[in-house]
């Protein structure tokens, strides 16, 4: 036997690990597809799901010709803000990364535009948002990605120069993926302004009910099925031992990632189940739902380097900060189709929060020091690990607010100026599918001199 | 290269199989919520997912406090009946087990409630579901799995002194699983009586069609796609190579365990196909989706000891279990919205009573003798390997109800007898979601002066 | 540490890799089956689904016992056109073939006839479907197989004695898979002509939309997720490193092939949505699902073999094949409810051409030459590669048309003769599920006296 053959079986560990989990990511687009679709009204189902379906193939385009290379191009002449080589996969495969990296990445890019997608439902037109998925999947996300996740950015955990010694510790990017689509999904709906008939006349919201909350659940299922792709998946490597430990190695972590995942979801729901019964009076599923993923969201900056217990902790108060800025945006009158600012927004920044205060120093190594010594590096605020770590989470949180401002608003606010951002009140009101797209989701039945409905059509044949 | 690499890689190898096989069974949840969802008429639908979803977040932090402890705590001090350590994940990573088996372990635990739900779905208060689910995952199911899967349980196939020098095999858990989620459907379902309207006044059956066939079949190929985790994933491990046999092992067993379980549905599909066809007259898709389950459930405790001929045997029986039980259920007036009694508690037992005739000697020292040198073991009834396995089987079976029935049953008659179990008549009729969940799951149209329906809308606009 | 050990570890990971790679395939099942469903209208909703399901139970069986044995069966007294040995597994696991293989084959061998149930929905007999599901996956598939993928067939890139020195590259089956499901469909459409209404007396067509967009949609995202089965499970196995090449094997092209099939199928896409927006005038969420789906079948056969720019060239002219064949279906009064014929059959009939076209010879090597030396091979025309493989891709191409145009056609043309494959008018206007299978897909409320809307119900409680 030669080391090459090592090379070889650790190359193929590594890659089925990475592309089974990059097929689960993948999932998570299905998730939103159906998560929006229930949760709009009938009317708009169509437009919504069109919606996650063009965040993926025009995000495929745009992240393969440029978007990889501006997260990850991590040459020489690169800079700590944007990556520059690996366009079009140009010198892929590198001694860095294989197309298993690449799609994986991919797979999270694409997610990005959906949050936005529901902030801004059911009154956008179609084409102002081609312009706004691919600006934000092909520039505004990779920036990001670059400074958190590529070996020289200038927030990254792996660089050879560390934020306050620390870096920020963004593993799945609650930060780089939700918090960014968060804010733009603000922006967005800020700028658009509520639905028509979202708030009466003398301000009061009025209720709109999502049209399928069978979507919604199966969204949401989907969406916690590809969250073990997300955060247990971002490790990129599984065979990787730990030095004096026995039988650890990144499959521990793996392994753990997905228990503190499942753990800060579920604690969330459970929260929200309760929170929603005393604050509502009935058991809301979709409330419940939502609560699972705020959980999700939050704990997927930390789910590596958190134990079991913080997981559930994060959950918990993930899911009074969803609820508490569910409050506060009837309150503003602010109108989220899918609460996707208040979500991935709110329970992204809480995410980088927790992190800063209860990561553990020995899975911070684990996960951050890979083939070199042990050294000792800041962790958890409330566990002692000081305020380097604390204080890199704070400025991370900070930059992606300043930065997916500068970049999003000005652009939402450009579209709405020309006239190309928002639809017709009489459009809103008919319904983006049957005036942008061709006719509705649904079609109960056709034939016009047939039975309008099955009962009717029963009761017919029982007369004949 | 030292031995530690190679434990690292064989340690790696395990955790991808594991994980992504729990990731796999935690996909059936999702499955059972759509196949309950669209076998329960549109008013309940929002109520019976939120139990599937409640089931998986309750289950979780029960599951993690102290039902994994009760199953696979097996501590010198533990006892055959019950497990007593590992509360709160403590001592985990152990020599035995990683997070990984925790994990899978919990995607089977959060199951087992999900069965129950169908049987006493359409008329539950939502509040006794809270209490039911709780004690059924957190204790009534781990201890079984400790009898059946720990080192020490006392039916364990696995420990040192073996019942009948065997020990029961239930692979996946036909009884640990099935069987006990069934029999506490029994339970439930006979003591809150059938749904109003579900027998007429001379005591006739009224057929209550499900509102949606497209979740059902949706339901039943994601249950599928997860019993490939449930299954051939209960390996726990797969690099672990058989003496005497070369470029065979564990990966062997795996995929033929797939095959078996595959071959056992299909058949019990086909059978229901055309049994069906005879006995109502037509064609009837739910009905071959529930026999295909049916296959599935009967096949889970043998999947790994028989051959692939013998998974078509399992299967058609499984059939005629279920459909000679379902025509028993109409005539004792039984109702079951989900057939969740006849077919994980039917087809369950039939499943253990299979293994215990059909089991193959080799297979059963392959399974159950992992790192031991070659020894006899008992195996089918009908296959030459004497009385010791059926035996055993024909105890587990018998254990499992007798249990089940000493805990669920009086938990279910206390919870009647507070008033606390089935909701009225009047919100039987207004349904659940109206009822207790603040809406229905469907909203067709909610503009008080809109157009109530497409077709109407469209015609408006074609005469404007 | 010994050879047996590197064996044990070689076999896992591949088991793995194509056990993990067989489930994605068989989720291709339900995302035919939501496709279907979504793409009829309501009243045949039930009984697309079913011959999904019917699709893979009987196939199950019928493959297990006789179609893998003629794909596979490569004893020495086989031959180029049929195997001969392995049926009902006997003899499996072989040297060459373990259990995992026959679970990934059967997996594709069950989504061929679904493709076929496209074409000739809404108006075929389901005893017909029965006969022609049997017929088509257990005999006219395997074959075809058989003379692509088996070490003997007379098209096979791995046999001894290559076609034109080079044999037919059909990696993952544009031609094995899709071009003989849409053959079938052609002529099973043809023969039963179009649905009733179809087209008006003057000849026009009349639009008949599916009834759910939203399982379109849903049954998309799934397809692309199984195809991340499909295209890089194809390999069969993962552990085969590439002779002079650091750090690369089948791990890097796995990897690559997962990155062509999301650019073709991406490209497709937006063609579809720019091109159809162009022709019709909106934006059409359900086109653009075809559009994707266009792009995966083409890029199918060359998926291993091209690099991803070529890919993009490849969805780019799929999108377009699509497109025109439609329209040429339309102008011919050719009715295929799921486009099925133009999807598979002319996308995969492209797919085949392009491999001949852009396959790349050092991927070629390493995707057919494992185990041996390095020599030249025959690959794209346009890379110079010569006109070997391009011949064997045309010879290909028709031998497949012929050899299902022989023998399905004259099965559905008997079908027909007999009268026993098209329903009649009065059923096709009721709509097979209440003709043939009992009841509707979807069930409104049933209760006689009960309100038969909620918004009815709300109102009528608001009022007492």
């Amino acid at each position: 036997m030669d080391t090459s053959w090592e090379a070889s079986v650790t190359d193929s560990i590594n890659a089925i690990y990475l592309l089974f989990s990059a097929y689960l990511v993948f999932v998570m687009q299905l998730g939103f597809a159906m998560l929006c679709a229930g949760s709009v009204r009938a009317k708009n189902a169509m437009n919504i799901m069109l919606t996650n379906v063009v965040d993926a193939v025009v995000g495929s385009i745009s992240y393969y010709l440029f978007g990889f290379a501006f997260a990850f191009g991590d040459a020489s002449n690169s800079n700590p803000f944007i990556g520059t080589n690996y366009f079009a996969l140009k010198d892929i495969p590198s001694s860095s990364y294989d197309y298993s990296f690449f799609l994986y990445q991919w797979a999270f890019a694409i997610a990005v535009a959906g949050i936005t997608s529901g902030s801004i439902a059911e009154r956008t037109q179609f084409t102002a948002y081609l312009f706004f998925s691919f600006f934000l999947t092909g520039f505004v996300y990779p920036v990001v990605a670059h400074w958190l996740w590529s070996s020289n950015g200038w927030l990254s955990p792996n660089s050879d120069s560390l934020l306050f010694g620390s870096g920020a510790i963004d593993f799945a990017g609650s930060g780089v993926v939700h918090l960014v689509g968060g804010i733009a999904g603000l922006w967005g709906s800020l700028i658009e302004g509520p639905r028509v008939g979202r708030f009466d006349a003398f301000g009061n919201p009025v209720k709109m009910r999502g049209h399928n909350a069978t979507l919604v659940v199966l969204g949401t299922f989907l969406l916690w099925f590809g969250w073990f792709g997300f955060n247990p998946g971002s490790f990129d490597k599984i065979l990787v031992p730990y030095p004096n430990k026995i039988d650890q190695g990144n499959w521990t972590s793996v392994g753990r990632t997905a228990v503190t995942t499942t753990l800060a979801g579920s604690t969330a729901g459970i929260v929200t189940l309760f929170g929603r019964r005393i604050l509502v009076g009935h058991w809301d599923a979709t409330d419940v739902c939502n609560g699972v993923l705020g959980g999700f969201v939050a704990i997927t900056s930390g789910c590596s380097v958190v134990e079991p217990w913080a997981a559930i902790v994060c959950g918990f108060w993930a899911a009074w900060v969803l609820i508490g800025l569910n409050i506060l945006a009837l309150k503003l009158k602010f109108d989220d189709p899918l609460e996707a600012a208040q979500l991935h927004g709110g329970c992204g920044a809480w995410g980088l929060i927790f992190t800063g205060l209860f990561a553990k120093e020995e899975f911070v190594l684990q996960a951050y020091n890979s083939g070199k010594t042990q050294v000792a590096r800041p962790s958890g605020l409330i566990l002692g690990g000081g305020w380097g770590l604390f204080g890199a989470q704070v400025v991370e949180l900070l930059s992606i607010v300043v930065w997916v401002s500068l970049t999003m608003g000005p652009l939402f606010y450009a579209l709405q100026k020309l006239g190309i951002l928002r639809i017709t009140a009489d459009e809103e009101i008919a319904g983006l599918d049957i005036s942008s797209h061709g006719g509705y989701a649904y079609e109960a039945n056709q034939e016009e001199n047939g039975p309008r409905f099955y009962g009717e059509y029963l009761r017919m044949q029982h007369q004949s």
